[in-house]
């Protein structure tokens, strides 16, 4: 249909009246504090300084390591210094060992010199000085395979993995969500995950054979473990390291390598795809493949992990509380940027816009910046459970002062720009987040959808029965450059876009804490 | 028009008759010939083996190098495994230096450890063992600001240049020409050139500003000069060092940094992007950048560098010369696969089609494999001189070889598909090209264009009135990814469309060499 649609006229005056009467119940939103906040947010915005303390600076943040320290004494002194109140660091409970590295440098010496770009996995034990040694590529597809390596492993540097090959990239890295997604995305059902949100943070049950391959790599007594990464063009994906475990472990029972009791395992590193694909290759023409390797790795004591803890008091129903957040741990080959300095930066800005503008909202706004989340959620789970509520069985058991929660906003989704908001399956908040978005359609951050996201910490809240949501977030780079990978940096923050959903998310917080009731629960 | 045009019958009758005669005139390519190096060229294909052996095992190859001596051997040797005949080293005069990295390390130890991708540009001296330095961003836009640094850069590791901030990439990094395109380069006026070869290849003259940079950083007695380099995901672009010049010297009296006679310069190196402005956002936030330096580098004793000719001698004509040719030589910190492996590996495979096919020309065919491109052309500049004649005031005096020279194909630009040729303004080639192409036209491959190309081997022929071609060729990622950078490595090549370049190549090597007349000439 490409003829303009027309309303007549009568049509039209009703609709007029309609939006009037809509813009006049609780969730209307004060256009005047919104313009306060937008000043702030655009005219004087700390979004990119905040995000390279947390990155440049003190990045990357590996929760309990020295770095997730000084960037949480940054964010906590940081939002003091604006006045936020009652900001400490809130123990979630055990982690394990913070771990960094001191040197890394892997060099190929034979049969052609380049210097390897890589990086230790998370948790890897190191090695003592630099120490020379053949690489032996194992070419393990079945059990047999592993045979012809016995005796051969000995203080070699073993390449583990099959090469994986970029390939030309005839998409572009960077996108934003077109309108037809969006349209689906508004038209979908409560059932419906989100975009991205499916994607595995944990690794799956390990597989025989490479449980195999690694116990081989133990008992011939490797020097190290050099997996090849998938991505290009440099850019690699270091995550845990792996304990070797036998598939049939039960999943309650496998150690994680931050716990102070993980088995010794081998040092292990990532190298970017075509250094790694390259060194096979040498190896498969016949050629002596002869590396020099630093890896000196150290680990920190193990104690509790912890959070960052904040407020904006409220006045009348200070004792009521609406969140945002954000996780402040990162992986640690790049800087965090995306996930999720970003993230950090978003809701402490929000913060400072806030403070800022000298208003004091009727409940309380509180930011929680979380730890342990790439490995599995440890900081919110563990606040959410210490001051909220906990599933028991069938039913739920709310504090308090989960009683007296209203919501809570994560963000986790990269730089892009909020194109609105996931409902996490709560039809009840529709009107309610309508409102709110007004004043930023024009943007484009007008959508609503019944989407579920998940993978990342508003789902504790979600799992006993408190709202928590995640905004739309074009991609950009995420999905394709950024997320948990070596170039994970400053570089790739979008400046317009932070400073949009800063002043989006302070918008947001404001609403809820001056509305009427609590958020809605499903 | 949506409509199809359709052709009445009796023009399709006629335009059938056309075509035939067409086909019978002296250029008509010879299908079984063309049959037999298709199924050569794709059954037996060895050209991705022999990319892997320019670039995994013997590259990089910065001339006079021992990489590129390395690769010049496997080619000379492989070439006359084949039956090739006469395979010499050729010199092709006065070069310089030799030069390679024997190691190269560079650690960001504070305020945040991380391991720094870069590499030293070619024909830097080194320092001795390892060092530690601080950094020093070196923030000059006017000559005014140069003064703040007296007396602040002795034994400092400078950043010499301003951040360049990567975006996010929203356009593909590789890229297929388009019919569009395509139909521009066919209509085009023979005074165009093609698309890319305005890309300028040497340094343009130094800058004022710039030079007193360098000269400043030489008189405080710096240890080392950095520069940020553009690329984006940890690569970087590194070429030839830096003789700081004054802009007022004249171009005859500028030094290259492989003469032996060049005056000292400062160690000099590029570091990725998201790196090097990490490390001037640490600078400008106050804090102390502290760096750990090993990089060793070695120089040969200078010498002439040389080419690599072969040939498959003809029959009848043999005093006649059909000539293939790629540059061999590349830049130093990829392996050199775009830049010029692929055209190299595309020449050795062509040359192996016509034996293995078993077919001897009339012409003699002859490839050429080119040192010191990548410096100005001077291998293929030094043999047409020595071999083929030479330009003198207004006229060209070409020598006896010269004047029975045919024609001269290049290839270099990358991995891409050859989509046509470019006819160099040369209006007579055309029937005999489209002769040619026909075999390939099914496969995307139909395109001629007046246009021409430079910055590259054929222009040397072209300059001395011989007809010297290159075909037009798909992008891919040449000019956003591979070319020059540090990621030009193996994982750039198209292995489909290098087997069909080969196949057109040994295609029209063998027209030209079995063609009633010599290539005619502009």
């Amino acid at each position: 249909m490409s003829q303009t649609f027309r309303i007549p006229l009568l049509v039209a005056a009703l609709l007029s009246f309609s939006l009037l009467t809509t813009a006049q119940h609780s969730d209307a939103v004060d256009t005047a504090i919104v313009s306060k906040f937008r000043k702030e947010g655009f005219k004087n915005s700390q979004v990119m300084d905040i995000l390279s303390m947390l990155t440049d600076m003190n990045g990357p943040r590996l929760t309990n390591s020295p770095g997730y320290k000084k960037a949480a004494t940054y964010a906590k002194s940081t939002l003091e210094g604006w006045g936020v109140s009652r900001v400490y660091f809130d123990s979630f409970g055990e982690f394990g060992r913070g771990w960094f590295v001191k040197k890394f440098s892997l060099q190929a010496m034979e049969p052609a010199y380049f210097p390897v770009i890589g990086y230790p996995k998370a948790w890897s034990p190191g090695i003592k000085g630099t120490r020379a040694a053949e690489a032996v590529y194992l070419d393990v597809k079945t059990e047999e395979d592993l045979e012809k390596y016995k005796g051969k492993l000995k203080g070699k540097i073993v390449l583990f993995s099959l090469p994986i090959m970029p390939k030309p990239a005839f998409k572009p890295d960077a996108t934003r969500l077109t309108d037809s997604t969006l349209l689906r995305m508004a038209n979908a059902a409560a059932s419906n995950r989100a975009p991205g949100s499916s994607r595995r943070y944990i690794a799956g049950p390990p597989e025989m054979l490479t449980y195999k391959k690694w116990r081989l790599c133990e008992s011939e007594g490797a020097l190290a473990v050099i997996e090849g990464s998938r991505g290009s063009y440099g850019t690699y994906y270091a995550q845990g390291a792996t304990i070797p475990t036998d598939p049939a472990t039960p999943a309650a029972q496998r150690f994680r390598p931050q716990a102070a009791n993980a088995p010794e395992i081998l040092p292990q590193l990532v190298v970017a795809a075509e250094h790694y694909n390259r060194m096979v290759r040498q190896l498969e023409k016949g050629l002596l493949v002869k590396l020099e390797l630093t890896m000196e790795t150290e680990f920190t004591k193990p104690e509790d992990g912890f959070n960052v803890i904040g407020e904006i008091e409220g006045s009348d129903k200070k004792d009521e509380v609406v969140m945002i957040g954000a996780h402040l741990d990162s992986w640690h080959s790049g800087t965090g940027t995306t996930d999720n300095g970003v993230g950090v930066a978003i809701c402490m800005e929000a913060m400072r816009i806030l403070t800022a503008s000298g208003v004091q909202p009727s409940r309380s706004i509180r930011i929680g910046l979380w730890g342990g989340e790439e490995q599995g959620l440890f900081g919110s789970t563990g606040y959410v459970k210490k001051h909220l509520g906990e599933r028991a069985a069938d039913s739920v058991k709310l504090t308090t002062e989960g009683k007296k929660f209203s919501v809570y906003f994560n963000t986790d989704n990269g730089s892009g720009k909020w194109r609105g908001i996931n409902m996490q399956g709560n039809e009840n908040v529709r009107s309610m987040f309508r409102e709110w978005l007004r004043p930023f359609e024009k943007d484009g951050s007008a959508t609503l959808t019944l989407n579920n996201t998940g993978s990342t910490d508003h789902v504790p809240f979600d799992a006993i029965g408190l709202p928590g949501f995640q905004f739309i977030t074009d991609p950009i780079e995420y999905f394709t450059r950024s997320w948990h990978s070596s170039m994970d940096m400053y570089e790739r923050a979008v400046e317009a876009d932070l400073k949009h959903n800063a002043v989006m998310l302070a918008t947001f917080a404001w609403g809820a804490a001056n509305r009427e009731a609590l958020v809605s629960r499903k």
